[in-house]
């Protein structure tokens, strides 16, 4: 298969042939960061804005610059190219290196970077916007710096595995009562015409999607976003909800738990912001 | 070295043979468990207690039971004795296994054993016991279940890089405004008599030297164990301090920020829990 190719230290090599370092941190601590950037017609989608949001991760887990920005975007395009995808993600992976065991840093220690190609099926996503999607709440017991793309994510695949076999589509995280997020995207409602979500802070991940909803879909569609911390109750009595982020693009969510959002059909306003950011895309990853 | 080797999935290799599979969730996402054991003269300490530790994480983790006590017993054993060493720790990691890109858990995952030999510098603990450590706070940012022993050890080691540069032993966590523990030890204050320590609940790691004073050294001695969370400002009035675990023993506690403990000296009661640990290991572990 073309695309069981990976990238590591910007070495491009089959996936049977990489291996990792039984010392590196990523593999002992979860000492490392990373982000996922989808890309169509073979090319990235807004790869500086996520490039900078894997730097700021960096530069928060003090992980040692190695890579410019640049150099991440031509990695980008060559691992792109060799493994002659178009529609796919791409996720990178940037830990703090290798070294003997022992929790505080290596004195010398080089970040290792890997990079591999995700495959996406984004008719089936097209098909599940159609029926939308249901969540189920779990207790938010992340640490508290979810805003920090960590490689430590074991309680999201808890939650991620708890939605899988309870029939969900993810599991929708409460922290003190409060809806922060699911496991891979950020949590909206709509109701009275006006879009709601928690506020960016520790307590959720970085999310381009989300950016570019607040700063140039909402302003476009003349929408106005309360960041604003609300229980499931509020959220149950919105007119619509749905999850946004760069793996499920805009989805709306129809249930949470046991209870129906609105109607309990998917919302206009998701469908009017998934047209919105395929038009984005369109623009910005025209096909070659 | 003849130490430099490592045993994957009961097969013991030259570590630089070893390597670790890129799709290991281990590596992406912290999704697995350890533990370490302390081995004097060749022996390791406290195993069993060490491998039904390791097991309750496997179990809490929900990654499939592979391996019988019994063959990480006789891993443990073929591992010292190929690397020939007799004062170290031996290393278990448990991941979920490898699979393709995605939170939620593969169907089919077959989890990966990782051991490896860590050297360990007794002579030096013993020199730091007679000047004793000082510890520094550090919000504890942790999830909600240090009681499991995941990878996700992100936020001990930036914890233990802060104390290492600020020439501290360790970081004193503190959730709520109370002690919980440092990122690899308990932490014990003596007043008045009594022992006191943070609650074994969800807040803490499982530690098997911590179960060791409670359940024996402490009834030896007539000592009583009090598990009730407590600040820092009620540590700073103890007549002394000390951690313990299994990877510094009984370690006096003379310092907390720029705070003293009692006279500013190691403890009496830290050099009497040391010294009955000592005659415990030696009668569990003999010279060979």
């Amino acid at each position: 298969m073309a695309e069981e190719l990976v990238l590591i230290n910007g070495e491009i090599m089959p996936k049977n042939e990489a291996y990792i370092d039984i010392d590196d941190r990523g593999h002992n601590f979860g000492d490392g960061v990373f982000e996922i950037v989808p890309v169509y017609n073979g090319r990235c989608f807004a790869l500086l804005p996520h490039m900078n949001n894997l730097f700021e991760s960096v530069i928060h887990s003090k992980i040692p610059g190695v890579y410019m920005i640049e150099e991440l975007v031509e990695f980008h395009e060559n691992l792109l190219q060799a493994a002659g995808v178009s529609e796919c993600e791409v996720y990178t992976q940037i830990t703090r290196g290798s070294g003997a065991y022992g929790l505080a840093y290596p004195e010398q220690c080089i970040p290792n970077l890997t990079m591999f190609i995700v495959p996406v099926d984004r008719k089936a996503l097209a098909e599940r916007r159609i029926k939308g999607i249901n969540l189920v709440t779990e207790e938010d017991v992340r640490w508290q710096h979810c805003d920090i793309n960590t490689l430590n994510r074991m309680p999201e695949a808890m939650a991620k595995q708890k939605a899988y076999i309870s029939n969900a589509f993810d599991a929708l995280f409460v922290r003190d009562g409060k809806i922060t997020e699911t496991t891979e995207a950020s949590f909206f409602i709509y109701k009275d015409g006006i879009l709601w979500t928690h506020p960016e802070n520790n307590c959720i991940h970085k999310n381009i999607t989300r950016k570019l909803l607040t700063e140039r879909l909402a302003p476009d569609l003349q929408l106005q976003v309360i960041e604003r911390a609300f229980d499931k109750e509020f959220a149950l009595k919105a007119d619509e909800a749905f999850i946004c982020g760069p793996r499920c693009e805009f989805m709306p969510v129809v249930k949470i738990d046991r209870g129906f959002i609105g109607d309990g059909k998917p919302g206009q306003m998701a469908a009017s912001l998934q047209n919105a950011y395929e038009k984005f895309v369109a623009a910005e990853c025209p096909a070659k």
